[in-house]
């Protein structure tokens, strides 16, 4: 770390025309971005949200409200520009990428879609691991391709979101395995199960966690047993991204598991770690809190697709602006604080 | 209330491409922007902020971190856009008023400040009433006139914000009297006394309370006797905003103190209310749960401006946004939640 620099513009924004920490977590950020980008007039460029889509073989057992042809739908939805996640980053002029990581559909072709499509799903992780080796091994490599063509657009700061019913299920045994947390703490409803429906939910869990009883804590194999492949490739892509200096904004459930699985591969991505909400789903807040991390948003929010990210994108443009354009007590005229 | 309306919003925004509530508060506050507009298709125009500055004769008692002069520096700065409201109002297109409601210093002739002056600060609350019942008044009045004029503009959405080095002394005696709440509970750092400095200003606040001591709590006399001129202002002005169908956006302890006051003269302004932000100032948070009021934003900010309600306004922005331009389950060709 450049001490210099750190103390540096800690004291820009301390001398800012206002009391000392008063723009309380803008602060915060300002001095992350200007940290990653090493600089005193940190900007945000060409920001961009990927939405890594695939289908999970455990969406036959009824663990979401929904059933699982949707997944399927709802890429063609973001392709047509009707989702949140379209609504949101065209309200901030981010650029949206949807990727095909292995939903249970042929789409043919779409020069509007991404392919990367490692399989028609995952298999059903109650019986199997979910993927391969070859496969989850790929989903990093295109995970990481994927935004190196992004940076090389200029972009340097980016986020990630998701889309694959079932994948809370995925989610919430990586978690439980990843952190030795009881499934109880890490499972949630999803989209929106009954009480009963959850009951039923955390049995199937249960037996898919005894089935892979012998299952150490390594991430690697803990993505490729319990993952999906838009987790995978989600993590793969925050590696990549934090690699090559970028701001990595960190959506809501889903995207946090991917970022806890990157990181306990290299833990230095946390340097880069914007996280943009809570998300109502249970688990989150453990998670996060296990994180050591302070979400932006607490707006009971629960979708995923990466609509957490869009959401607070303007805080962190707030945080650049106030750092680069507020006057200071000097520049301003303005009296300081009494001694 | 129109209670057809009401359920054909609340359809809207059930069907929309998304599982049932999982856009969270940004669900609540489209159905309120949407009530308060009386429409299915709401929108935010000519969106505002003023800015009401004010002088207050108890800063003389170092209840404040900052001398007294700094509210008319911070008016300048204001004026030249250096201040973070400025920066912040820029950044998401939104016009900023700057009022002299009664600062202690002689701005001249300035096209860019609305004079408004009532007077060059308050009394001294400690020994006197704030201001006399024609002062009062004349607060009230203009603040309605102004945010009158605002609204011929065409503006429908309107926030405020405050200067005055002392006001946070004035707010807390005003909730304590108020909510019937004891001093402790209403008394912060403000700008960030040092915990030496907060035991100085609670000691002079319980002594003006006592010398107030048959003070009762009607609004208006409570305003009189403990208020700011910009603190007076601002009730007038949310008032009117209220009262010319606008959606009124509330900013941190001293605004909603504001509110506070004008709620306590006519309630229904809770329907045109949307509280931004909660502020790390003590006393904000206990005062946001006794108006029942969820904040959007949780950031610790505690700068005052209505910068609080400048960083929410985007998120007000994403809710009527998904509102209008998602598409629904069966425009999409989605399934929805399995029965």
């Amino acid at each position: 770390m450049n001490v210099v620099l750190a103390d540096q513009i800690q004291h820009k924004i301390d001398f800012k025309t206002k009391p000392t920490g008063a723009l309380g977590m803008l602060e915060k950020l300002a001095f992350q971005i200007a940290q990653i980008q090493q600089t005193l007039t940190p900007e945000l460029k060409k920001p961009h949200i990927i939405v890594f889509a695939a289908s999970h073989g455990i969406a036959a057992h009824a663990v979401s409200a929904y059933p699982a042809e949707v997944t399927a739908q709802m890429v063609l939805n973001f392709l047509n520009g009707g989702a949140a996640i379209n609504v949101f980053t065209r309200q901030h002029g981010i650029a949206l990428l949807v990727v095909d990581a292995g939903v249970n559909y042929d789409f043919g072709k779409n020069e509007k879609l991404i392919d990367a499509k490692v399989g028609f799903g995952t298999n059903n992780i109650l019986t199997s691991p979910a993927m391969s080796a070859i496969e989850c091994d790929a989903c990093l490599q295109r995970g990481r391709e994927i935004v190196g063509d992004v940076r090389a657009t200029g972009c340097n700061v980016i986020g990630f979101g998701e889309m694959g019913i079932g994948n809370t299920s995925s989610a919430a045994l990586m978690m439980s395995k990843l952190l030795d947390l009881p499934l109880e703490d890490c499972v949630g409803k999803g989209t929106g199960l009954s009480d009963e429906q959850m009951s039923a939910k955390l049995a199937i869990l249960h037996q898919a966690m005894q089935n892979h009883a012998d299952l150490d804590n390594n991430p690697l194999r803990v993505l490729q047993t319990f993952g999906g492949f838009e987790i995978a490739m989600m993590c793969g892509a925050m590696l990549e991204a934090a690699d090559r200096g970028m701001v990595v904004l960190v959506d809501g459930f889903i995207a946090s598991v991917a970022y806890l699985t990157a990181f306990r591969m290299h833990a230095k991505i946390s340097q880069h770690a914007v996280f943009c909400h809570e998300s109502s789903e249970k688990g989150h807040e453990i998670l996060l809190r296990s994180l050591n991390a302070t979400p932006i948003l607490r707006l009971g929010m629960r979708l995923g697709e990466g609509t957490g990210c869009a959401v607070a994108y303007p805080v962190l443009q707030s945080a650049v602006a106030f750092l680069n354009e507020m006057a200071s007590f000097e520049s301003a005229g303005v009296s300081n604080k009494v001694a």
